[in-house]
């Protein structure tokens, strides 16, 4: 087996090490479209260049989740295939659209390292950056993972935990060029509700549901050329059963969340992320928000706002994690981002 | 969940209402690729962007059922959300072919509304247009479903039934501009029967028959932007099932005729149609079809013919009705269209 | 039924005779996308414009693989529709990429016929074109088949078997016009190991497993238009399974030796093949390679690679065969073909 890629382990990672991501992938009308098939994807600056043009934007990008899924992908033979749990994301940022024709290649930098106190694994600390075909970054964002050690009497590497912002400063938020909402057309979005409608505190419940498919999930993943063998191989794990990658139910949450959000339209922040519990086929996925922070922007029109988007695989809405602060056992995935909004 | 949808009850419509339904789509090289992926789609003028152009058209259109169910699908979230029954269609033209790049809208008027006896629902008609982004109208259809209720203490309001015609005249039908049919390539079309073959009355079993699966008919589904929750959310029904999509057996349907019609190439009259039952994972669709009746167009070897088109999950071709008049247990729809055939 | 298509049967087949499949099809970003959704395929010329550009070419072709399985699939009504069974696979090269925009039409022409000793079937043997708008050749290949007699009492043809290389001289494999792995950027390909690295002999385990689901299957195989009932209608077996699309593991296989064979980029040439084993939902494939023969071909750094890939259900890798010279029974695809690899 010299010639596959057995992936890194622990050991193999060290501070200020760039790894160059294989694999650079052009996207364009077929994504999208596949995009709407495996999500009930609505939000109007995605469904229609006419929407995007009349926003300032050239023509509907790609959606913003569908560009970070591409980055992602790329990262994953590097740095999750031996990754024993995703703990975290933070600092995520989208920096420029994404339009098709477009290629996309990712690299990423290991920004902390910290030996676990069983010897056993370690978490790795990466800030990964996404660029386009003419090296400019599209998005970036630090993840950090739990990975196995290949020889548990490796040395330790130095400490080094990476101090990472709990929320990104509105003020390093990155607009789009042109990007204007003056002349939003609210009945094309589909709701009526703007960026000074919304109080920080307030919750949304999303209503709708939809039941997780083995086809979906499988495609979706495939289609950012996401290899990890646990998403698609049912003799991998004892129970028979797929782990359905997170990013899937990260986008199905963001499209259920038209549903009282559909004016919430680009996402230009990551402030964090946890994939609570595992997502299997079966289960059916509904969604609820609560608005956490608002913040004006210098663009015509458009106002940020800082939304939780918790996805659960059933339990009521609005409940989040138990006495003893762990999260409750039906909460699928709790993520902190910052939208755009027409004020 | 002040800010979600909760849908329109049957008091919230008036006679003469305009609603303006949201979310415009472009659609493109995705939307068809995808069309062939989820139907057996092989009608040679949706296939070919070179048949096309053979026929007169500067290239392949998006499948006409495609485009019914675009502008169908916006219409879901304002028109049938609290829908009992999808209860008929009627006057269905389709004026003008949707391409590549085109951006679609719809709009209802509500021309007929009907209190049933109960007081707890009512019927509601709507005549909806879709039109691209030159505010052309692509396709227009009439269609009633039955409605709840938000009050049942709300006043009835003035019975109006629209007349329909029970049958577009085919002078009425329009004819996509430029579309010639004198030099039709029979054998790259796949069947030599030109609509001289064809005689009123004759039927045709189209042999072949497809297994529904959830994952196909979801993304079919979400691919039109349909948000009908009974369609995604397996614990919405008590007997856990989802219910497919109507829609869904239209086109697939229609993509199995080809084997018999492969030269019924456009669709342009939607005269009438049932969904006669529920549809669901597992059951496997068959068609047939028969002639109702033949027109002559005023485009160059472009005849008009009128089919009837069964679905069904069993039983024999050819029966529909049982003695009762109901439809037999295994018809899953009938529909009545007109098609463009060389002459 | 007079209009259904019932498919040719073995005595309506006769030596010389060349049938023009029928229904054209374009292919574009849409087809692209889907491949990518459906299989794992990861190599760079097809995932990337700009590293199909810098390998001389004007952008990503679509995979060799579904160029083929278009070609494929218009064969389909005219040649297997009847068929027993997919004998074997020859002489295919790949002679000129298929790019988006594309319209693709097949045609094949019988060059042998055999009447099997029970009177009741017969082999046919095609050699299978496909050409573009252009009426370029795209592709070649003879495949051969046994399809059951309508009447056992028509008389044998004349048993005529054509000759076919088991092996295609690197000489005559097409190397695509321009094509130039100079400046290959092994980084951005996903492995270090060159044409150079590659031993006769050599065996390679591809490590990944995918577990096969029906809507995926019979997704790709409608998006090829190939319409044997076997592969959709779950009531067409006895045992009630749906028979997967050779080509659909083929696929499949091909994309997993990604992970060992990163940079054997194009296919070329198609020496022979053997479904060894049905294959049905549910199981999970895995696959490895062999390295049979290497070539040396006139394109700058370009050097031609012959591959053995076996898909597999199980089993341990590298075996193939029993003491009887039959397949194990875990095995379902032997593959032999050249494919392009940078020196």
């Amino acid at each position: 087996m010299a010639k596959t890629n057995s992936g890194r382990f622990f050991e193999d990672y060290s501070l200020g090490q760039v790894i160059e991501h294989a694999v650079p992938r052009s996207v364009g009308a077929g994504e999208r479209a596949l995009y709407h098939a495996l999500y009930p994807a609505r939000h109007a600056l995605y469904s229609s260049d006419e929407f995007a043009r009349a926003s300032g934007l050239p023509q509907s990008p790609l959606d913003d989740l569908a560009a970070f899924h591409v980055v992602f992908g790329k990262t994953v033979p590097d740095v999750s295939l031996n990754a024993v749990a995703n703990l975290g994301y933070a600092e995520g940022r989208w920096l420029r659209p994404v339009y098709a024709g477009d290629t996309l290649r990712s690299s990423s930098e290991v920004i902390g390292l910290k030996q676990n106190s069983n010897g056993k694994t370690g978490v790795v600390y990466v800030r990964t950056r996404g660029v386009n075909q003419r090296d400019e970054v599209v998005m970036e964002y630090v993840r950090w993972v739990m990975v196995r050690k290949r020889d548990i009497d490796a040395p330790a590497p130095e400490t080094v935990v990476p101090e990472l912002s709990k929320v990104i400063d509105p003020a390093d938020l990155v607009i789009p060029e042109g990007l204007n909402f003056s002349n939003y057309d609210f009945g094309q979005a589909g709701e009526d509700h703007r960026w000074d409608d919304y109080e920080v505190g307030e919750t949304i419940d999303h209503v709708d549901g939809v039941t997780l498919e083995e086809a979906e999930h499988m495609m979706a993943t495939r289609l950012w050329q996401n290899t990890a063998k646990v998403h698609f191989d049912a003799t991998f794990r004892p129970d028979g059963q797929r782990l359905i990658y997170g990013g899937h139910i990260i986008s199905l949450a963001r499209a259920l969340s038209f549903n009282g959000l559909a004016n919430a339209q680009m996402i230009v922040g990551l402030n964090g992320g946890a994939h609570a519990n595992p997502a299997f086929s079966g289960l059916t996925v509904k969604a609820w928000s609560e608005v956490l922070d608002k913040a004006e922007t210098s663009a015509p029109g458009v106002g940020a706002i800082r939304l939780r988007l918790v996805a659960t695989k059933g339990g009521a809405p609005f409940e989040l994690k138990g006495d003893d602060g762990k999260y409750l056992p039906d909460v699928l995935l709790d993520l902190d981002y910052w939208a755009l909004m027409p004020t």
